[in-house]
């Protein structure tokens, strides 16, 4: 008896197999570690094309993506995620080895666990699943697996969507498998997220002495005005599906080591989060219309990590919400908030939401998942393949 | 025939050859160069007795300086200036050597002419005259003459008067040289000064990441609007012989490189130049009271670097603004504007004015003084020596 090198050593119908095959790949950002290697060692003898992407960019590191394609035929219903894990942080903290993947009183350790290496150990045993009890699909599966999302994200998801477009490869839905559950598994399903808009005030006087303040202009108390202008009220008060705009100082910055000197400019750093009563242009309008009520000379640059988002509820929410319930017991709630992901690029392609595991232990020691959240997330991804292909494309 | 060696290769009752053999030495602080010993030379044939004083303290360089009294008798009537300048800077930007008191069209150029090495020379001047012309006076002429002025002023004229104090030394009236006059000659007598604080504010809340600000406190808020309340409105209105008093920020420094995170703590430094309506106390009240009204945990640390004083007019202003006046054909005005000058610790002694040259260069390029003004000054000093043992005392 022969066997084939490419078969995997475990059951890809079992989420907890794929999910320690993953975790005990140790792929911190940018490093894939084999992370990539075992889903296409899991995934082509189910009959996935396998398409591994390597993108780099000047000032990054590369990024090693998958993408993954079971059938021709649309609709194209594709599971979007990421290998990549943030570091462990201080081995100390852990009880277990944050690579070992041990299972103790039902419960699955390590970095990964549930942000997201759980999830798509969960993607993939649950199109098995769907193979092996139903056979080939209506329509296609595809998985988008980037090695790039916890950091930079230059070269990753971004980049395998302009491939996809580049081959003319069309996305009809898509769930990106991120841990959404604040407490229990059925809590919450993301619909969209908030923008976020970094801009950086440097408002502009004239250098003097203390002494002689007529013979300078202090940019400060009109710096500390225009910070005061804009933190005094809310943006907004929020939308149907999103909480109100929200926006922080993260930084001021002078650098004057003289007490006795006014110094000639100052600097402030601001980052707003912002719904879908806003976008960038508007929340610029906004910022000058204050900075411009206090006067004076002022530059204002901006950078947009991301545009707010939503995925109206409809029939892929509906889907998605209906599988949790089936499964769970609960309905969960639509929600836009928290930080962003990767969804936040695929939503200029087709319809997406997020589901996944429960975060409370994302990026922290000892994450874990436990072990029936994991075969219940398989069900539910089970149940949204069993019905998508006849309510999307 | 012999010469003493001590006797000066100038004639002490020319300003203008004093005034050359100061500046040639360059005595940019804490350095004295010899320019000390330039008027040991002058004023010890003079009858003066001359104490050399070399102070020194832990982590300042080592000061010269000079306390020269003729007469034992009362009053006493004290000259006081330094003879440290600041640095010449670039010398590509002088038309001259700063150091070689090249005398062109009538005006004497170099580093020091009028802050205050011009001034020093009219008091030596002043004094050769004033014996050869009078004999001895009835009292005693001093000179207080400091080698740490323009720099942190801790080994100058503030341990010369502690040393005065221990001999037992008495001061009762004194001039400062310092160069008062902002255009011509006759122009201003300063009779007081302004007070300055430095305050140090520290506002703080809690770490966190932008997208969940509920989790977080950010404090930089709250620094913004306790910088606007303080800058809104001003201390004061001003008082009979003071300007208002004027705060200025300096800085404002929180130095969070992330964009994402919300800082723990911002930090603040203002100055505050104050007239004789406040205190430092009453100015930390003034503060608090703002501070207070914004809220939130905050700390307020600070440091004065001299009180406000005044000496109101009487016999020694009067003294000197005839003299000026006598000499000029115009009448000085009374002010208490500008910076800090070493009449901030005399006062605590004697009452103290401080008229000189014209400021315009000083701490510039081509520092220069004309030698008319420099003999009129001389012949303004003389007028006092002339009238000041009659009116104080």
């Amino acid at each position: 008896m022969t066997t084939d090198a490419a078969a995997p050593a475990f059951d890809p119908c079992d989420p907890v197999a794929v999910a320690q095959a993953l975790i005990r790949c140790p792929s911190v950002t940018p490093e894939d570690s084999g992370a990539l290697g075992v889903l296409e060692a899991a995934l082509t003898p189910l009959g996935f094309a396998c398409h591994r992407l390597r993108f780099e960019q000047e000032g990054t590191a590369p990024v090693e993506n998958l993408y993954a394609r079971l059938g021709t035929e649309g609709p194209n219903f594709c599971f979007a995620g990421h290998t990549d894990v943030v570091p462990p942080g201080e081995l100390k903290g852990w009880s277990i080895d944050p690579f070992s993947a041990e299972i103790h009183n039902g419960r699955l350790y390590g970095r990964g666990a549930v942000d997201m290496k759980g999830a798509i150990a969960a993607f993939v045993a649950a199109s098995a699943r769907h193979l092996r009890d139903h056979g080939a699909p209506k329509g296609s599966i595809s998985l988008l697996i980037t090695g790039d999302e916890e950091g930079v994200a230059i070269n990753g998801t971004k980049k395998v969507l302009g491939w996809l477009k580049e081959k003319g490869e069309k996305l009809d839905a898509c769930v990106v498998g991120e841990p959404t559950n604040p407490k229990a598994l059925g809590d919450m399903i993301k619909i969209g997220r908030r923008g976020s808009m970094t801009a950086f005030l440097t408002v502009f006087g004239a250098q003097g002495h203390v002494a002689y303040p007529h013979l300078a202009d202090n940019p400060l108390p009109r710096l500390a005005r225009m910070l005061a202008a804009i933190t005094a009220e809310p943006l907004d008060g929020g939308t149907a599906h999103f909480q109100p705009s929200n926006l922080e100082l993260t930084t001021i910055d002078v650098g004057n080591p003289a007490h006795n000197v006014i110094p000639a400019q100052g600097k402030a750093t601001l980052n707003i989060r912002f719904n879908d009563s806003h976008t960038p242009d508007t929340l610029l309008a906004w910022l000058r219309e204050r900075f411009d009520a206090v006067g004076g000379a002022y530059e204002l640059e901006h950078f947009v990590s991301g545009d707010s988002f939503l995925t109206p509820p409809g029939p892929l929410t509906e889907l998605v919400a209906e599988a949790a319930q089936a499964v769970t017991g609960r309905r969960p709630e639509y929600s836009t908030t928290g930080g962003t992901s990767d969804a936040r690029f695929i939503k200029d392609f087709c319809p997406v939401v997020e589901f996944g595991l429960v975060g409370q232990t994302m990026h922290k020691v000892d994450e874990n998942t436990t072990l029936d959240d994991l075969t219940r997330l398989t069900d539910i991804y089970g149940a949204v393949l069993g019905g998508v292909f006849d309510r999307i494309g």
